[in-house]
Formats: structure tokens, C-alpha cells, sequence
């Protein structure tokens, strides 16, 4: 009776994203709902055991009232207003609800890896961090590139705001985390976390293969997410288990 | 009587490179003349077969007054004015006179290969400049990117200054070169050219493993220049014979 | 009645690479002849304009007979016996013949780079070529590294078999070309090569960034193949013109 | 009265490490004693705080005789017999005592890092590591490649000696650690450990700039050592601290 194979709804399932966790779908989840812009039937999300989101952020607070208490939530949607994410923070105060702007697995052990190194080396190292994506990306730095970013700030205590630097445009000021971006051809996502002193330089890399990457972690983010305490949860939960 | 040791003046003899110049002319050249700020004695670069210039602009222009015909001058001195610039080349009516932003050998072959490389892959190819410096460095990007930029525009015909994009905003054009900029601790001056398709990424490196490596290349192109005929050449000049 | 679509046979159909180039024949070729060890059907490739082979030497071989002469052929099969490397090479007599083991036009072009580059830099600087691919590969290094290792001997005018160093043990010897491997994972497939003095690295290098890359170079040397004199070409024929 | 400068002895002072470490020395420690080979003053170390060995397997061994209680000991000396290392081990009863086969401060966070990442990424990542060292460098892989093998086998909970594969030969098994090593030129040391599952790559990377940085981080160690209790230390527990 139990032990059934978990119903999963997919929200903008006709993105190249949504497309993917579909494919991932097979023999893992029971693809339950299916909501695009041209067929937004939120109704069949509350028979849904989770929710998996690549869409936008209208149609992710829209869909809020649909879930039942305890559905879980995974959610790669990005770009809210603050008011988008007031709601969306309350919904936390039902639902288990895990948000990420990367559902690869390596990228959550690079944070939590960049974020370390940086708590350990203080004074005297640079943090630089470097994206590379493919030609139609269109915002820069990658959400991916500021999350890393905030890892390294929060390594050493002090805000991302107030340290990151986009535009290399005069000396360097102690402190700096600097962003730099490349486009072109297919590349399907490189970042990289430099860490360098006087006499030596880290390197924390991360290179996705494939588009599979961003799928599979999306699903098993959902598989470990199911029956949960509701609550906000990120990929860094996901790897410490 | 012949054959003897060149006679080499040092202008900007107590900066960074001047120094390195001076360090490396051991066994292999006779320092005749030290220009400084503090002591610009210009006259005694008429005594020497070369001169080597890591001085500023205005320091350049004056010492051009002093040189006799046929005296070879090896500069690296960037940021002329217009004005200047005319100067400059005016001079290599009479002497022998090799510019170049960077003067390692490796960075001239680089520049060659990029040239090539995009001259021979042509629509459906992306290319993306980065580099990387110390914490020092204020300008940005290198000199020795842009002139990689610039082989790679010459390689495709195009003016760099019509697709060089350096704050990379919004969608890549096609045609784009993009530049990208790091900058941290005491890393001498790494560079790449990446050149990436839909499904593969060409790489064209080059690392200074110290700081050496220019001023050794500084004069290599001084021991090439001497008894050249007058007129201006490049560091490609050198690698080709 | 002429400018039809061409013909293509494919040796080795329903291998990983054979399906890889069926697929992506759609639009382009004619798929005439379908040769697996299951179906040996060799008599239909009399009747194509050309033939790709991902097969092995003995199906290579045994295809041989039934081209008409003229047919244009591309092979990607290694390891043939000497007897058998005799028999292909006199095939060449009759037919326009393209053999490469690796189709990809970035690393024909970086293999022509390295080349070049070594013919450049002389005495001083040390050669290394590092590749990296997916865990099931079993030979090492890939055939791809040691073309690029050829490529750079014939650039130092020397026999790559004289030089090669695949297992470092004891100092390195002036001239000596290194091999070094990593397997693991989904790789598609790096390369790299680096070309060092006692103060500069150059890298050139090459990533596979899907299989892609292979079934649409193997195309791209079928079309341009197809009409050409009989004779024995290379990938390197393809990026010249 | 105290707080004096703390007198150092260097052994094996005439060497590149010792001379290095003699130089960095400067208004940090009092140089109490030089060990070299032509001049083996043992005694002379009677007077010191803290002795810096970079000599060879015997004369560290020669010297633990004429240290006084509570000396400390910082070696990088490597190659020792199970007899000598059975010497130098007892004689951290008596004294704190550090070895590392690299002193980076660097180095120890990459390796922690290491061993963190594998500990968290399991069954599906496979392991490489890769170094690459200048030309004069005789043993193959660098001891601080074994180290980070080492870091990366203890995050696995195996022993690295059943998993190290230095010569890739035939498919790659399940758990292997696989080592690659680049000679060449003048690079100081550079590292690489390489985590790659089916659809991602993680690389921990390292670059020595420049030689100051094994001098440096040895008297780091030092200065950190004098006045520890007895007992064998590593430069994992200078950077948790």
C-alpha cells in the first residue's frame, strides 16, 4: 500500500528544464502534473507528494495555494521581487520547501568546500571567481558564480555586497571578491573559486558534463525532501546527510 | 676590436623591469647607460648600440633626441598620445625600433597561433579572453590581452575595437571577442585564448613562470635588433627568423 | 538528376559511433548501406558515393573489395596489423581515402598549432601531452594524445617513437616527449598539450564537449572527400582549405 | 628579558630548501647553528629553539642525538628506512616534532579539502590526481601527490596503497586512485586532484608561484612549534588552529 512510487508534479514543464526532470523521471517518480503557461491546471498539484519547479516566479506563487500542507517543494526558479519572496518564505512555514540557483551535487560540495578554505586562510589571499557559459546565457555573473561567491563572504564574515566586484577597473582593494565571465559555444557551465597569495594559489573547480547534472540533483534533492519538516532547506542539507 | 660586448643603455633604470633588465645583462651586455628620473642623463645614450625602454612616454620621447642613427631601442613603454605615438614612429625612419607590450617569446608564438587558429575556424566559433594578474596590476584589461584581441580580430579580418565587448551585459553577439579579468596575489600574468563551439573548446594558454621571463626576452629582442636596418618591428619579427 | 543527396555507407553501424553518425546524417546523406558483424551485407556498398568506418580492422578490410573505385572512404578504425595497414595503403591507389583517429576539426587544428609551435621553440623548452577521458576507456594513451605527440616530434624534425616517455621514472632527458593519463567519470575527452621553458608554460589544449563532435567531423571529411583524386589524406587536408 | 628572537638551527643549510629557509629567516629567528655536510657541528644544536631539517635520512638521525628535551623539530625530509623511521619517531617523546613532505600552508588546506570531498562524494566519483614538476625533479609521483592520494583514500576509508594505480593500463576498476605526472621546465609544483562522476568534475587545484612559499611556511611551522607539548605534528594541525 505504502512505499508507492512518489507522485511528482513539474512546474514549466515544457523549459528545457522542465523537459530534463521528466526524462529523469522514469522508474523513480510517478509524473502526476504537468503545468505550462498553456495549460496551467494547478488543481492536479494537490495529489502530488513534491513539486519540482523550473518556471517563473509568477507562476511559482500562483501555484502555492494548490499544495496541501507537507508537499514538498523544490524550486530552481530565481529572480522574485521582494514581495514574490515574502510569500514564497511563508509558504516555508507549511511546506518543506528546498531552493537552489544549482542542483548539482558538486556545486554544493564546492560551496561548502570554498566557504572552509576561505574561514581557514585569512589575511593575505584573494578570492577570484570565474564562470564560463554557453553563448545564449544571458544574465552574468551566473546565479551559480553569486552563490560561490557568498560562500567565500560568509567564510570570512563579512557580506558579499559589500566586496564583490564585476567590473576590474582600477587597483584591487584588500577584501575584493571579484567576478569574472566568459560566453561561448556550448559550454554547459565552468566556475571556478581562485584563492591566491604572494607564493601560492588554490583552485576550487567545478565543470557540469552534461545537462543531466541539473536534473538528477533536482530529483534527488525531491526524493531526499519527501516527508520532511516543513521549513527552507538548501543543497548544502542535502550533502551533509 | 670588434665583436665586443654591446654597449646598452637602461631608460627607467630603477623601476621593476629596468632592474630585471640590468640583473639579466650579466655576461651578456655592457650597461653604458642608467637613465633615471633622478638622474636623466640623456647624453649618455649616444654611446650606446642599444638602448632598452621601461620608462614612461614623455621619457621616451626625450631620450629619442639622443640616440644616434642606427641605434637600436627595444621599448615597452605603453600609454603614448597621439602626439607621442607620431614621434615615436617618426623615429624608426633612422633607427632600428622594436615595440611590444609584453616581451616574452612564449606570448609572441600565442599570438601567432591565434591568429592562425581563427583565421582557420571561422563562422559557429566564440572567442573569449582571459587574464589573469597581481593584485597590483591597475589596468585592465592587460596590454598583452588586447594584443592577443588583436590577433584574433586580424585572424578574422574585423577591427578589435568594433567587437571587443569587456563587460560582459546581456546576449553574446555573434563576432563578440570578450574579455574577462582576474586579479590577486603575486600570479606573474597568465592569459588564454578559448576559442568553443556548439561541441568543442580549442584553449591557447600561457603562463609566466617568473619574472624573468620578460626581461630575458627584452633582450633577446635587443641582441636581434642591433644592426638591423631602420624601421619598426614586433616581437613576431623575432620568432619568424 | 545530378546534386542529389549523397550515398553513404556506414561500416560499423550499430556500434556507439556508427549510430552517433547515422543520426546525424539526417538532411545530409542518404543512408545506403548499413554494415554490422549481425548483417554483413558488404555487396551494398557498391552502390555509395562514400563510406564511414567505425568498425574494426577485419571488417576494414573485408569492405575493401566491394568500393568501386572512386568510392571516396573514412576511417576512424586503428590497430591494424602491418598486413593488414599494406592492404588499406594500397587501397588508396583507387580511392580517395580520409584516415584519422580523431575527427574532430578543433583538434586537427590544435594538432597543426602544435606543430608549428614546436618547430618555433627550440632548444630549452621541454614538451608534455596530458589527456583525460571517461572511465571505460581502456588504451592509454588515447590515439588522439599520440597524434598530438607525432605531431609535435615532426615539428623537432624527430621520430615521436625515439622521444616518447609514457611511464616518468628518473629525470627527464633533454628532448624527451611525456605522456601523462587520467580516466574517470563521463570525460569526453581532453587533451592537452604543454610546451615549457624555465620561465614561461604554453598549453594548448581541446575539450569534447559531447560526442557530437566526432559523428559531424567524420561528415564534414565524408563531403569534402566525396569527387577528390584517389590518394591517402588527413584531417590536416580538411582545415587547409 | 625573554621574549627573545628564537634561535633557529638549520640543517642541511647549504642546500636549495636550507638556503631558502636561511634567507627568510631574516628578523623573524637567530640562525644558532648551520649543519651541512662539509661542517657537521651537531653540537651547535644544543642551543637551539627549533631546528629546520632539510638534509637526508642519516644526518636527521645523526642530529635527534644532540637535541635537548623539548626542542622543536620541523623535517621535510623524506626517504627514510622503517629502521630510521622508527629512531625518529621515539624521539617525539621528547620532543614536538613536524614532518611534511610539503610545507604549503596552502597544500594542508587543499588536502583537507580532499578528504572532506571524498568523504562526502561516494560510490559514482572517481578519483585522479595529477601533478606536474620542473624538469630536474627525479622521483615520480611528488611526495605531496602520495599525500593528497593519501588525504583522498582517508576520506574513503581505504588504504591508499590498495587503490593507487600510477601506470594506467587496461579499464579503470571501481575505487582506483589514479596518479598522472608532467615534468618540465622550471615549475615549482603544481597539483591537481580531480573528482569526476557521470555528469560532473570537481577539481581541487594548487600552484606554487614561487619557491618562497615552502622557506616561509617551514619557519610558520617553527614559530608555531616552539613550546608545544611533545609529539608528532603535521601542518593539518597548523592550519586548524
Amino acid at each position: 500500500m505504502t512505499d508507492s512510487t512518489p507522485r511528482i508534479g513539474i512546474l514549466g514543464a515544457d523549459g528545457r528544464m522542465g523537459r530534463a526532470v521528466e526524462a529523469a523521471c522514469e522508474g523513480r517518480f510517478d509524473v502526476a502534473a504537468r503545468i505550462t503557461l498553456a495549460n496551467p491546471d494547478y488543481e492536479s498539484l494537490s495529489a502530488c507528494d513534491v513539486v519540482i519547479d523550473f518556471s517563473a516566479a509568477s507562476a511559482l506563487v500562483a501555484a502555492l495555494a494548490y499544495l496541501k500542507p507537507g508537499t514538498a517543494l523544490v524550486s530552481g526558479t530565481t529572480g522574485l521581487s521582494d514581495t514574490q519572496e515574502a510569500v514564497v518564505s511563508d509558504a516555508a512555514s507549511r511546506l518543506p520547501l528546498l531552493r537552489s540557483g544549482n542542483f548539482s551535487v558538486g556545486i554544493a560540495v564546492l560551496s561548502a568546500l570554498a566557504r572552509q578554505a576561505t574561514a581557514t586562510l585569512g589575511v593575505g589571499w584573494d578570492i577570484e571567481i570565474l564562470e564560463m557559459h554557453h553563448r545564449h546565457k544571458v544574465d552574468a555573473p551566473s546565479g551559480t558564480a553569486l552563490m560561490l561567491g557568498d560562500a567565500c563572504a560568509k567564510g570570512r564574515d563579512v557580506s558579499l555586497a559589500t566586496v564583490a566586484v564585476q567590473d576590474r577597473d582600477g587597483p584591487r582593494r584588500d577584501g575584493d571578491i571579484g567576478f569574472a565571465v566568459l560566453r561561448g559555444g556550448g559550454v554547459y557551465g565552468n566556475h571556478e573559486v581562485r584563492i591566491v597569495s604572494e607564493s601560492e594559489m588554490i583552485t576550487l573547480g567545478h565543470q557540469a558534463l552534461n545537462r543531466d547534472v541539473f536534473a538528477h540533483g533536482a530529483l534527488s534533492a525531491a526524493d531526499w525532501l519527501i516527508g520532511r519538516a516543513p521549513g527552507l532547506y538548501t543543497m548544502n542539507d542535502l550533502i551533509k546527510t
